[in-house]
């Protein structure tokens, strides 16, 4: 993580040296920049500590599997980084449980080389120290049976939740908070089916550009030209102006539920052309021309600790989710699930039978692929904390200033190398 | 950048242990070498701020060409960087001009996926900010049209001069002064035609080795057996020596035209053979041998910001420029050009074609490589800035220290990392 | 080489969040860490300075040969990095010479183009500076032949032992203390026969982690399904418990032999079989059942500056020998050797042949790939120095702690980077 200092009086003149009339004492600009009321988010560049985030999909981890007379390698196990903290994962009589992965004793991954004599335990393939997967206690130490440490040294164990076919973890101290706290309003209802295949592929980006960017209003722009957008004439506006703090959007914090930001679209101002010089640049398609798409003004809101709402996408009938799962300083997993208000047993296989079929491959190859490719390109500028004070926000923007000040209020602390 | 800090006693004892007789205190001998007149040049490991350099060939960027009505990224951009600096330049009605290759809104570069509606704007794929290229000034945000920044914002935007066939460019502050300044003495000259197909690569070593390679007498030794040399019987001294601040070269310092320095051969002592124990070593080739070419004996001179030339090379009638241009810490664009007096427009294109078919290929890849090998392989010992207090120069090391002080001396400014 | 710093007290806290009953207050725990007795071993990053250190095999150097008139580049030569210090190697006369690497001109590699005009000298092929590799002096300037620096600079030069196929060199300042002191003992036995063929490959792992994995009881667990152990059933404890100071191992310190630590396999108490739950984990071959191999109960001993003897191994009747040599801060080279007791010539021939046809092969690709892995295995948790003061060591690992203390207190200085 890299530090910032105060800069010298010619470094901070540099970064205002563009910016025309509103030319101020570079000193004095700085030390304002320095008061914006979102340090904290800018700090939390591991992400916020004590939340729930999405680890992986229930499919993803069949029933624990053991290890043979010879200690061989089992395969029912998964690993995941999340907020830094490397987290092994077992399936033992349906729940799962999560254990840090590297052994006290020395160091190493367990996930290297997993051996389990038992459901219930890991065994270090270095020296035999064997823990039990759900408290994380040590229980046996295969090369030193009668050691003092057992029943004493414990490895950090995870509370886990398994809802909607995903498994949730809390990275934190004490006791977790409800899981409800920490995923959009509705995803845990009990009529909202939500697909079991979803899709997830790590970012070089760190957590905060993604989740700003999934947010932000007037990145519409970079999907107007989306492979979705084309394939079903849907309508992208080149952006949404007009905003303010009372004004197309909607600041929700409260004590006993998600916290988190609504656009809405109907009281904002649509924009869908404008010119640049002579040359007029308009959306592909509006609503109401003939073949485009009908009932698709989406509600964008997201949560925290970095969860995005789209309801509908990509049909009429679907809402789209997406994490930005911190994983390291510099890489986030982007997450994706679907859901779908379902009347019966039926309707729900049909949905998830679509989502297979042709959701998971169309919209993260044809649409959140140009996402990506815009998170990327930020990383470079933010990755030194520069881009924090250098970056010139705009009107817009101001949903991604109440978000930065939201998570700064609600966020349950900083995530910081070293706590594992 | 790595930091020098004052060494440990012991620290400082190691580095002069080899020294033999010549052992002083070494924490006094640290201090003296840290008073060296060439400190500025040590310090200035992106550059010299302030001055001209060559960016790319005239050939290499056509005149500008425009998005679609999708906003389908163009194709004539030329993105460079130079000291640290990355610039987008595009060529409208015939002259290039250059602008920080960084959006100011959320730092993004626009030769990701450059869009221009306009031949004179550069619009930002991912909002829309769209900026005049010829002044840097945001004239429109396509995602909100009526953005109070704009007319206000302003990217830098760089001092072009085109000429000779190449592209320079003025990395500093305020007016730029005049490029004569800032080239070889006869570059700009009416009747010197200079080739339009010159040479570049990047190279893995910093600017400032890169620079003393070019001007070391010494280093005549590894040209001995250059293929070029082989191939047209060049000869080639092993080394000069005999050379003082009053032998043997040059200082040229002033205010209304280029500084420099010259080696001045016909004083210094050319070495064409000696001895190692009982065995000879001797140059390949001497003037005056049958086959031998004749008329090569070339002045070389080295000037601010870091050009040489060699007049002639590599054949009697034509001159060798090149140039050192720093790109970041590590690396720097190694840039070719070679001249030729003409006297008519028939003479001028047979000697373009003489370039282009002939010299292009050979001089490089039969010369200069050897030049690349010496430059990368000095990298690592001065990359950590330890070389330049561990160096132990000799005799004809004279031309490069006082090439040090010159350019502490004469140069506009250090480059700073930040200062875009 | 990553720094430490006292913890803040939450970090520290972190550190001890997992001890159940055993928490502290965690300032005052760090800081008792921080007097552990073995401080010296963990700074000894680098190494230990003023020891001798196997660089490579007799048979991979043969008698030097020299340039022809052009000063073409040579292949006798060889180079190897010791504890940091990248050393040049010739054969002059049969006897081997090491050098500093570097010129002390302008630092490039003279291995990069070795170029030597006569037997006995190095030329940098960039100036042609040529060095006695004898004693390191310069003795001739090719390209300035009066230069005054002739006779009065000197390289580093290396003083080199070779003994038993092997070339050592000692790593330090001053008269060489005697080979005898750095070897284990028996090593230079007249009787012994080395192999000359002997194995070694460079580890992604600090040289500390690596000797003490080699020399840790309790590693045995990942050697019981080697499949060296499988062809030949060899008998593999799971681990030996019960050791302590007085019990098990024998310290050696003393001033006229090697110093080191011997495990003593009779006095520990061997762990054959243990259980995880209700399964039983057991030993893979057992002393005294049908079929398993008779007489290996081998003594394990490390010796500064850290090489393993384990007698006898791989059969009853050789001794093994491994060296973990400090590259650089993040690898060693693993070096292994085998000896034999001889008693004719026929049999000294008879023992090399079945090392180069037999156990060349299998040894290191069938045994010690396993200790390869566990090695690259730990080299993040102790790369950052964080790992010295989080592992949880047990009972067995009294052997490691008290050669860390031995090394702590033996080690004739420790090796810092620059010193060359």
């Amino acid at each position: 993580m890299a530090t910032r200092k105060t800069p010298s009086r010619q470094e901070a003149g540099a970064t205002e040296r563009t910016i025309g009339d509103w030319q101020k004492d570079p000193i004095e600009a700085w030390e304002e920049q320095r008061r914006k009321p979102w340090q904290v988010y800018v700090d939390a560049v591991l992400g916020f500590r004590n939340h729930w985030y999405p680890a992986f999909f229930s499919h993803e981890l069949a029933e624990a599997d053991v290890s043979g007379p010879a200690g061989e390698p089992v395969e029912q196990t998964k690993v995941v980084t999340l907020l830094g903290e490397r987290i092994l994962f077992r399936r033992i009589d349906g729940n799962v449980y999560g254990v840090q992965d590297w052994c006290l004793h020395r160091g190493v991954a367990f996930s290297l080389k997993p051996e389990c004599y038992t459901k219930e335990t890991v065994t270090c393939w270095y020296h035999g120290f064997t823990y039990d997967m759900r408290d994380g206690v040590l229980n046996a130490v295969i090369t030193d049976p009668g050691c003092p440490l057992i029943g004493k040294l414990r490895l950090r164990s995870y509370p886990v939740e398994e809802r909607k076919g995903m498994v949730f973890v809390f990275v934190g101290d004490g006791e977790p908070t409800p899981l409800e706290l920490d995923v959009p309003p509705g995803f845990l209802d009990e009529d909202l089916a939500v697909a079991p295949d979803g899709w997830a592929r790590e970012v070089a980006c760190n957590w905060r550009p993604a989740a700003e960017n999934g947010f932000d209003p007037a990145h519409a722009y970079i999907h107007r030209n989306s492979k979705l957008v084309e394939r079903f004439k849907v309508p992208t506006v080149l952006g949404d102006t007009d905003i303010s703090k009372t004004r197309g959007m909607d600041v929700v914090q409260r004590k006993n539920g998600p916290c988190g930001i609504r656009l809405l679209r109907g009281t904002a101002t649509p924009v869908w052309e404008t010119t640049v010089g002579d040359v007029t640049v308009a959306a592909r398609y509006r609503p109401g021309e003939e073949g485009v798409l009908e009932g698709m003004v989406p509600e964008v809101s997201i949560w925290m600790p970095g969860v995005l709402k789209v309801d509908p996408f990509p049909t009429p009938r679907m809402v789209h989710f997406e994490w930005y799962v911190p994983v390291d300083e510099n890489t986030h997993r982007y997450v994706i699930a679907w859901g779908q208000r379902v009347e019966s047993e039926d309707e729900r296989l049909e949905f998830e039978r679509e989502i297979r079929e042709t959701w998971l491959e169309i919209v993260p190859n044809e649409f959140n692929n140009d996402d990506v490719f815009a998170r990327e390109a930020m990383a470079e500028f933010y990755a030194g904390e520069d881009g924090w004070y250098r970056e010139r926000l705009f009107g817009p923007d101001i949903v991604i200033t109440q978000w930065r000040q939201l998570a700064s209020r609600t966020g349950r602390g900083i995530q910081k190398r070293g706590l594992q």
